[in-house]
């Protein structure tokens, strides 16, 4: 498969990267389709968040040139993004200055089952808390182990999904997606401030909702109101929508809200 | 320098590395004399507790072997050991079976200035703070970015290390350090059951207080029980023992135990 190192092509990468040492870095997945990168502007602006939060100088025209031109190559597909901090020595501190690394990775969009997207999906409950970490919290860095370790909490093809939830039992996101609930009409989605990964779709599904009129809520999500919610559904930048449909026990319908934002989703993937 | 791949001479990794990934591994730094890895038995027994919390299937008599291979060929230095779930496709899922990747590289060994051994270092007050993790506590994991955001905090070369705590204010360890601290003649250190790497050399220095007669405590520690404390010290398996002399305008006197553990470390590690 297509695979660039800071714009050249290559499949490997040195031992002392910084991303390897300490998961110091930033990733980013985008959906390729017709040789064009999904929700790159979206994409960017995490990505430009992320530098900022980890102090990673990456410039943003020389990353958004680099998406565009490794898309227009692989045709579509996955394209997978890392930066990192580049080569260190032994030893937290950084190198001054740093040269930071771009890795991009090509790969085939997944299948996932019809079904998904169609009738909903059930949630595997994730045993796995996030920790509480606000100067992480929203970024897509590269300290997953979280992800990991409730990823592996289920080997069954019934669950498309986990649920994660915080220390405390708060509601958080999915292992791979980030999670909403609408009630009495309002659209309500786990403010990401202590833990989590702000994702692409999220944020653009925020948007699209308040150009809807819609009331839009980023809050705190407690497991009762999971719940007591009339409509549950997870996304991300790759299949767009997927209503829930169950949760250790529990049933929801998939109702008209999550069918309207899954249809504006499969819209801007181009599905 | 000497740089070895699943017991190949080999600098570069595949892209596709989990340890890139997620940070999906453990490390590993141990000092190397006259061609032997330093404190091999507990650097060895804090690996297995690492695999077994991560699943990671690694075999010990062969990390053992290679782990004793390397550094006969480095001779002296910093032999770094980093186990990776190795290669992944996409996705959070480790693949199964899973092809455990051992890289290990060799480093010149720091010099660190006398005076920190001798008269004790200064503690820069991280802000960065530790979230509370249990199934990761106490092992080294990839997953580094809190001690890549703290030792960013401070340039100066007045401070050997810093403290960090954890989200309530307890005191944990130091960057690259376990602390401990004396109080009316008992050992006491943090206990890392939320947070924290627990250190070989931690455990080393607990056993042989214990044999010495010494009253051991892995407990909680708060910062107002740290300055009440007539002993502080910082401890690794490179340097040994540095005492602590001061922390944000509180000093500490070098005391009698703080130098009767600095004699056993430096008799330990040869020095």
């Amino acid at each position: 498969m297509l695979s660039w190192i800071d714009g050249q092509s290559a499949e490997l990468l040195s031992v002392k990267d910084r991303g390897l040492a300490y998961g110091d870095g930033l990733f980013a997945t985008l959906g390729v389709r017709h040789g064009v990168p999904q929700l790159l502007e979206r994409q960017l602006a995490r990505l430009a968040l992320g530098c900022r939060r980890l102090a990673l100088p990456c410039e943003q025209s020389l990353l958004r040139n680099e998406l565009l031109a490794f898309a227009a190559q692989m045709g579509g597909g996955v394209l997978k993004l890392i930066i990192t901090r580049g080569d260190g020595q032994r030893g937290y501190a950084a190198p001054q200055p740093c040269q930071v690394r771009r890795i991009l990775q090509a790969a085939p969009r997944p299948s996932y089952p019809a079904v998904n997207a169609a009738h909903g999906v059930q949630l595997f409950p994730c045993l796995t808390r996030l920790a509480e970490q606000p100067l992480l919290a929203g970024i897509k860095h590269l300290n997953r182990l979280e992800q990991v370790l409730a990823r592996a909490e289920w080997q069954s093809d019934m669950y498309a999904e986990g649920l994660m939830c915080d220390a405390t039992g708060r509601v958080v996101e999915a292992v791979y997606s980030n999670l909403f609930v609408v009630q009495a009409g309002q659209l309500l989605t786990p403010a990401l401030t202590r833990c989590g990964v702000a994702g692409v779709m999220r944020a653009e599904l925020l948007a699209q909702a308040m150009q809807l009129g819609i009331t839009v809520l980023e809050q705190d999500l407690s497991y009762a109101q999971l719940l007591a919610a009339d409509e549950v559904f997870v996304c991300n930048s790759l299949y767009g929508v997927w209503p829930v449909c169950g949760l250790a026990g529990h049933d929801w319908p998939v109702g008209p809200l999550t069918r309207k934002l899954q249809a504006i989703a499969d819209d801007l993937l181009g599905c």
